[in-house]
């Protein structure tokens, strides 16, 4: 980098990471980065411990049992591919809240196209929140999907997913959170919860390196792979493998990467995920009440004092979003991300579907003086706002 | 490592790396891991900087004239499922060798499956080469796609793309040429080839890091992406944006990973491909020569003299194959792979689908004192079996 940065785009990959992370991906370039479970050599052996202990550190920060039982691939989007085409038949009906991620709604609409599927976007209030009653409502008796964000990555409003895990179990229905905003931020519990699929990135709040991210898959569930191909085991079978993970990682895996992430599972679960978010939500606290009374701007997603992730979305009225980035950028130094983030729908649900929202996302190492800096930045812009 | 390792097992996965290759990657973890293409801040454009540079050397190296037409993803197995599943159409008949990997062989017996597509699977001779009247005579009015290997993972045997490609050119079908053992080894030229589809591995001859790989795409083709998601653009747009290459890389990518990945490249545009593939060639046919009159052993692939990639396949009658490679790895520290390789046709083509082979494959940097040890204590073993 040429000049300090202020970097609030941790929503979208989290920055800086723990010094272990960089060190352990390096030391797996170096070291061991033959092909895990390709090879019974000492340096297979090794690559493929490294997985495995990314697999166990993620299964105790998840809550489930048998780490096999997560499909490790290349980012969230993948894993919610995965889960979504893997699992929803032809002609069934599935239910997803109107602020989904592009990475959810898109594979949805897919299905729908391709595979007669029906897709009910329940409503939220400008706050992300959903009415569990309207739900339970839009249940079908082809229902065979529930996909709920855990965050909203625009408006940082949180479902309440063990109650949504309680109904779905109930009605016997399989229920996809997509974590992109939440794992490591959020405690999440697999089976407490009652999350059947867990999509989850690596570099985002589990503070590992681009190039990672995971699916847990409930054991009694079987999806059909969304990668055929090579994994090692029971080559001489023309399907893939029912064993797992074997079965949903065909292709060499990013070992490097997940050597990364397992040091950024570590640092999580050392730190205590609520440690975190509490930390993370203190910050949010502040930008917003130092940015409340600020004329000419909106705050987006939960009230001040209520539960929320790192982020905090805001418009200026008569100045588009992707100024105040840019300005932020050039004459600040301090990175946000304007526009639309993947999410269309929660934009219009927020009122912001035309003009689009800055939004500045913490981390765990977001310092105060980084917060006071971003917090001047938008009140001296939005003080030059010409009426 | 707690001891020298000596390291055959190229063809899964490269190593050692140039060292610059490792230090890309961290300085991308540590400087520049904003998400690329996801937000107009400086580091953002940075990351964005990073992806395009690996973009325009696999172009420069491929010889395609569009960086764009390249879909990056995790390995050639998505590569590979990516053009298969996104080009081939309901009761569409695809032609492949029998010596393809399971990452070409599955996905085409999910579509057969799935999807009634027809497959063909070429005989080839015991030395992996395939009869280009007979591919012609097996071209339906239904087929829409030729699948080969550029060389078997098995035997090291290389197919005349060029011809297979003016071939497709002439009856207007789709070529795919799976690369992953020659991708910065062998020259590669899709638009000399009549190349339609490449995909390769980042981290095999590229001398990338594991987790990337990718899929040059001919601009006439329109694929149905693998992953539905956000891409940072269009996105208000219910589909996929047809714009490259977002329309086939969703989610976030492996920015670190494809830092690395540019490094890797730039050393195989540095010293040519003609010059690895010499070298690596010189090192199997020393292999070769020294193993040629060992009594029960017998080589796998084309002949001495012959052209092969830097594989050398071999079975030792009465002593089982993973049995060889025990020895090599805990007696002798080296590492080579022994088994299926993933391709259980090949090895019925070569006579061993009940023993499987040992596959001993060289890189670059393999020296002639490691190939030296190789052979001795290849010898070794050979004198030790009780008939």
């Amino acid at each position: 980098m040429t000049k300090p940065l202020l970097y609030f785009d941790n929503a979208a990959s989290s920055w800086p990471k723990p010094p272990q992370v960089g060190e352990a991906v390096l030391r797996c370039i170096n070291e061991c980065a033959a092909n895990p479970g390709r090879g019974s050599h000492a340096m297979a052996v090794q690559a493929s411990r490294v997985v495995f202990e990314a697999r166990k550190h993620a299964a105790k920060l998840f809550g489930f049992k048998n780490p096999n039982d997560l499909a490790f691939g290349s980012n969230t989007t993948e894993a919610l591919n995965l889960a979504i085409k893997g699992h929803v038949k032809e002609g069934e009906h599935v239910i997803c809240t109107a602020v989904e991620h592009n990475s959810v709604r898109r594979p949805l609409e897919y299905l729908r196209r391709t595979k007669n599927v029906q897709v009910t976007y329940l409503e939220t209030d400008e706050f992300g929140r959903i009415n569990i009653d309207a739900l339970k409502e839009n249940i079908q008796s082809n229902t065979s999907l529930v996909v709920i964000n855990h965050s909203s990555n625009l408006l940082g409003s949180i479902l309440p997913v063990a109650d949504i895990g309680q109904l779905c179990r109930d009605k016997g229905i399989c229920l996809l959170v997509d974590a992109a905003q939440t794992a490591g931020i959020l405690p999440v519990h697999v089976e407490q919860m009652g999350i059947d699929m867990l999509a989850f990135p690596g570099h985002k709040g589990l503070l590992g390196p681009q190039g990672t991210g995971g699916l847990y898959i409930h054991p009694r569930l079987d999806l059909e792979p969304l990668m055929h191909g090579g994994t090692g085991s029971q080559s001489e079978a023309i399907d893939q493998p029912s064993v797992r993970p074997d079965r949903y990682e065909a292709g060499t895996p990013n070992t490097p990467g997940l050597a990364g992430l397992s040091e950024g599972l570590k640092f999580v679960l050392r730190t205590g995920a609520e440690n975190i978010h509490a930390k993370e939500w203190g910050q949010t606290q502040r930008i917003m009440e130092a940015l409340r009374d600020v004329p000419h701007l909106r705050l987006l997603g939960p009230a001040i004092g209520e539960e929320r992730t790192g982020i905090v979305s805001f418009v200026l009225e008569h100045m588009d979003a992707s100024e105040v980035a840019f300005i932020l950028d050039q004459h600040y130094g301090i990175a946000v991300r304007a526009g639309y983030h993947c999410t269309p729908l929660a934009h219009e649900t927020a009122g912001t579907g035309k003009t689009g929202a800055v939004r500045a996302s913490v981390s765990y190492f977001t310092t105060d003086e980084e917060v006071d800096t971003l917090i001047e930045a938008v009140k001296e812009i939005a003080d030059s706002v010409i009426l």
